[in-house]
């Protein structure tokens, strides 16, 4: 555990909360590595149901910290990319867990700050929680996959406006963008995330695994690539202990018991 | 024609219907074998304009049968494939078939039932028809291209939702998210789609079957792959008796008629 | 300069016009190569900010000229094709372009029109403004990008419908769809676009060509793709003259000025 990130336990779900308060928790290379770290102990715990991602003192993140960045410039191209490689396998840490994780934001989500926050596989956002893909307003321009991820759910017109200006989007906005799960009020975005997590977590957790792969290259793979890739998940599934106690449970009209499933080692 | 399969012909539309009333339309291998030869008979008949697939007894289809699905754990993961490709050879059959095909839902559309009416290339649905992506509660995962055909029109953050969760849209919902072309009142949805079949069937046969195909690679070709597509398509179709009637017709302020050009047998 | 191509410069936009007004603005070879060079000129002058695509006397202009297209018959396949690509090069140029191109549509956007609309980075669009695939009607297949750009905000099953029928799309409809950045009353485009033009133009321009490209490719390119893109992009920023204003205006809480980094001759 590191300063810079918060975590905790609540029965199934890990909690992760950036806490880097006083610069509305900005990004640092210390906590690119204390979440990839926690997302890779997670991905391999299975008394991890679901994680929950989101920031302590009422911002999720506000991206890159300006005085580091400016910094960058005396080093070499290789060098800036090594730091910036920090956020990107962040990025992939989210992307190739194979638990489901959830974003809870409150107040700002901005630059490398929204890309984290839509790396996840479900959001939860306050109506005023601010998106923005500041990068432009300072002379740089969008990572930490920005563009990818608000390409799945925006125009290419709507994405180049908002690049292009930075002007931020709502979390009301977002929400009719159609990539929030849950809409609240502020303040409510941690709770609302820990019972939709709580929730989730009580799933099969191999199938999870797969649905959450399929999930994440559904939209840009070819159909033949992805009935391959979900061909491949559904022979295995049909043979799993889960399928059996799911359809079990189905045709005797009960709710399953997928936890039991668990080699939880506590 | 297969017992759970009926079909009929209503002038230029083929009406293929999904006959397994006693189990809410459940698929079977029978029915993936009918529902792919019909489709490749109508391929190849010029008499056939559009096709209409939907269900008997006010269900679209429930998706796979649970009794079946839970033997498949017995049989290797070779012989499970074996299964599954009868379902996604149906997939394919949809996609490939050169002729429009709406799907016309009422009732459930669940798991592999959600696949196949999503796989057409238009969706009139009643109001409460109930889409479900079923699988993860019994412990299994999507199949069916199910996965590729929401992310279509869903964020990958509503997918990872409906697909983790298991569920249920309802046919206003599947509307507001843009994926339906004629929302209607319970009841309605095989009348409304005959009258979009009819109105479609009369166009110019060649050029729609270049535009199915067009519309199928759209959203995941490269704008170079497109391009490419759209420019063979089209300088065929400057050559055909299609676009000759067709800008005739225009020039000369009068109706084309598409339907004198086709080689029908009858 | 051709007759069928007004430029004009206001400031740092560059306005081109298509004036075929007798036609409603159809398109012919002299107007893609007008465009397509004036397009060209643009992307090397750094004293051109951004640039407003319109057409006169009230429409954006009706796709391609049908006797033109009745003619083309009689040319060979490869010699049918070389005039395509005429359009294709257009279409191009726009999407190559370094500088942000917005649409300004008044009336119709027709067949090509809509394709070259859709092309551009950004949507001005009158509410009536009418946005139509037309090419079914008259026997041909759509060109010019418009399944690709479409496919971008359309489902696939509304894209199918929209290609299949040649049905109409309001402005109005087109921004309920996500596609229009401003929506306006009619005869308001071209200044609505003008003022958004003026606006961007402040931008910095290397960051925002850069930006213009991570938006072309970021819905259709994989994470692992589109991460490597943005990527290669920061690093050069970091080290940008813009970026030093930009961040360096920032930390002093003034408005950057980037418009003082441009190299412009004049």
């Amino acid at each position: 555990m590191s300063h810079t990130l918060l975590t905790r336990r609540e029965g199934d779900v890990l909690v992760l909360s950036n806490n880097n308060v006083a610069a509305r928790n900005a990004l640092s290379f210390e906590f690119y590595i204390a979440v990839t770290d926690a997302l890779r102990d997670a991905a391999s715990d299975p008394s991890v149901g679901a994680i929950v991602l989101t920031g302590e003192g009422g911002h999720f993140c506000s991206g890159g910290d300006l005085r580091q960045l400016a910094k960058r410039r005396e080093l070499s191209v290789q060098e800036r990319r090594v730091r910036l490689e920090g956020l990107h396998d962040l990025i992939r840490a989210v992307r190739d867990c194979p638990k489901p994780v959830i974003a809870a934001v409150e107040g700002a989500a901005a630059g490398a700050g929204l890309s984290l926050a839509m790396a996840c596989d479900m959001l939860v956002a306050a109506k005023d929680a601010k998106f923005t893909v500041a990068y432009v307003k300072v002379g740089l321009t969008p990572d930490g996959g920005a563009t990818a991820f608000l390409a799945e759910f925006v125009s290419r017109q709507v994405l180049t406006e908002l690049c292009l200006t930075g002007a931020p989007l709502s979390g009301e906005r977002m929400h009719d963008l159609g990539a929030v799960n849950r809409l609240v009020e502020s303040g409510s975005a941690l709770p609302t995330a820990m019972a939709l997590a709580v929730d989730i977590a009580k799933g099969p957790q191999k199938a999870m695994s797969h649905i959450k792969n399929l999930c994440r290259h559904a939209m840009r793979n070819s159909l033949k690539d992805q009935l391959e890739l979900e061909a491949q998940s559904m022979v295995e599934a049909m043979g799993s202990d889960e399928s059996l106690e799911g359809i079990h449970a189905f045709l005797n009209k009960r709710q399953p018991n997928f936890s039991q499933l668990r080699q939880v080692s506590e």
